[in-house]
């Protein structure tokens, strides 16, 4: 779940923002290479089974990686009554929270505030403008008190007027530099070991995984190959309008100050729809800003699609390990999921419980 | 190149609309899906080579083909100065005059009179209302003179209020039972054999082929798997808003009454943008609705990207075995991007002398 607007990031959630400390935007692709070849090493290294036939080692035996396990062999084994041809294998993923931390604030958020110190030379005028101002002070309260518009405003200036290409190069070189506020690891670090290893199962099963984030797509996907495997065309997110523009004879994609889709709650199942064109056969996600994409996936039976479906929600359990929590979080809020999870029969993931390692060692 | 837009709809073009006969709506879908096995077989049968080493047998030996041939081995033989890893190995196709026949019009116009006449019966008030009283007339002028609104209210009344799923099933019956006005063929047979073998021979070279249409995405997607080995989610086209609901339970996409994306011209990289978010390696088209395509395809050398770059225009030079036209078609306009062409180095094919054969046999 993620979607950028004020009343879902709490005061507590932005006074993180202290902790970044001031890093200047490298321009080295040279070293952004050096990482991003070493983060696919280390995903390479994470994603080879540790076990000789255990397609999910970092999970303890229990319910939910029985149900996935067996869910997948129900599907993919040719002898099965509810076999599906490889060409209908697509599952989706959620990204925040789901494959990666999003406490104590969504990552995008984190890449906002630097994105907006970095630029503030060139607008001086930001120094006395709001949401600017109070965000280039500390001053979380001032930038939520702008509310909806605030949080627009941030976003447009800090993801338009470039094109996708130099705005790519400008994610990818922060994601290699940029640390956690609390364990100091690179973001791609703390992405879910269990996950990558359903991941990594499925695909090895035929399955296409595509992400669908909340998130802005041109965030995520120039990163998400490296930490997840999935390709650009296989990541569904939140979008700015784009234009088509010569400018000297150079065609460019111009990222406009306009949205064009918000890929989040009844959006995703909309941002599916655009993008693949069939209903997946599996979806994962932790949040009520999931639950249309996981009640899209698993059509209740009886209808016309009687085909077997899956879908699961990752509860944040592990308050020592990670963070603990659903019904009243401000990041993450998983409350009618939850009871929805159980009218629907979707997996519930106990984190604490069920998962051996959280992140990559 | 395909827009469903007045100005582009020559008279005589609508004139055809009288050799369609009218076909009840046929519900029966195993009539369907045992079309589509067929289909299926034969588009096997089709794309296997002929020769034992040539893989675009319906090519004559010429210039378009050794361009093709030539490129593809440069960009995938890994000794290649060019070589590109299978991941960025993206190519994209129009549909319509690039892939299978636009004339004497364009074949999702024959769905929509077909589609009126269907829905009459339920919408009386159709016979007296325009546009749709002089459709049903045959009366050409008359529906031309409504413009471009008279189009829009068309493809409202026959592309949105209902399911994508039930859309699907309405595209997927008619594509098995209508006929091509001229040929008496399914539309599905009027494909071009030489860009079945194109298709077929990237994808054994590890691309992904998708389909870029100004064609309508729903109306596309459901036969392109069985015409040209291309799945949905690999198909971006113009499309509606969609709107995600719960009908007694049961999550459906809705398709609205409003214009979401017109993948034509400049809104094909943004099409490309939005669903691949990666700059294409080969791009394929027939029209001035291709030339923005195929110029965010093939980036002018000196910019950032230096990697090599194809595009190629199916120039319609054959009056006898399909139609020959350009500068000053309804349909398919070759005008500006046959200039353009001469400039960039784009490959120009002569259908006439560089296709062995048309359509498959």
């Amino acid at each position: 779940m993620h979607a950028l607007t004020a009343n879902r990031m709490s005061v507590d959630a932005w006074d993180q923002f202290s902790w970044h400390k001031e890093r200047p935007m490298s321009q080295n692709l040279a070293n952004a290479t050096k990482v991003a070849l070493f983060s696919m090493l280390v995903v390479t290294v994470w994603v080879l089974p540790a076990g000789a036939d255990d397609p999910l080692p970092s999970w303890n035996d229990g319910p939910s990686k029985t149900a996935i396990v067996d869910f997948v062999s129900r599907v993919t084994e040719e002898t099965s009554p509810d076999f599906v041809p490889v060409a209908e294998r697509i599952a989706v993923f959620d990204n925040d929270g789901t494959l990666w931390c999003e406490q104590p604030l969504y990552v995008q958020a984190a890449f906002v505030v630097d994105r907006v110190k970095t630029l503030t030379p060139q607008h001086p005028e930001w120094r006395e403008l709001e949401p600017f101002k109070s965000l280039l002070k500390g001053d979380v309260e001032g930038v939520v008190a702008q509310g909806e518009k605030g949080i627009a405003a941030l976003m447009m200036a800090t993801h338009s007027g470039i094109s996708v290409d130099e705005f790519n190069t400008i994610v990818s070189d922060w994601i290699a530099t940029a640390r956690h506020p609390k364990t100091g690891k690179p973001y791609t670090a703390m992405v879910y070991q269990p996950m990558l290893e359903v991941l990594a199962h499925l695909r090895n099963k035929g399955f296409k995984t595509y992400i669908v984030t909340g998130g802005g797509v041109d965030f995520v996907r120039p990163w998400a190959e490296q930490a997840y495997g999935i390709p650009p065309e296989q990541v569904i997110g939140s979008r700015g309008k784009l234009k088509f523009e010569l400018q000297d004879g150079s065609p460019v994609l111009m990222k406009l100050a306009e949205v064009d889709l918000i890929d989040d709650g009844p959006g995703k199942p909309v941002g599916i729809g655009q993008a693949i064109g069939r209903r997946p056969l599996m979806a994962f996600g932790n949040s009520d800003g999931d639950i249309q994409m996981l009640q899209w996936t698993t059509l209740p039976r009886g209808a016309a699609d009687h085909s077997p479906r899956f879908a699961l929600i990752v509860h944040h359990t592990d308050a020592e390990r990670e963070w603990a929590y659903d019904r009243n979080s401000h990041i993450g809020k998983l409350d009618k999921s939850l009871d929805e999870a159980a009218v629907r029969g979707w997996t519930v993931v106990d984190m604490k419980n069920e998962w051996k390692e959280v992140f990559p060692q």
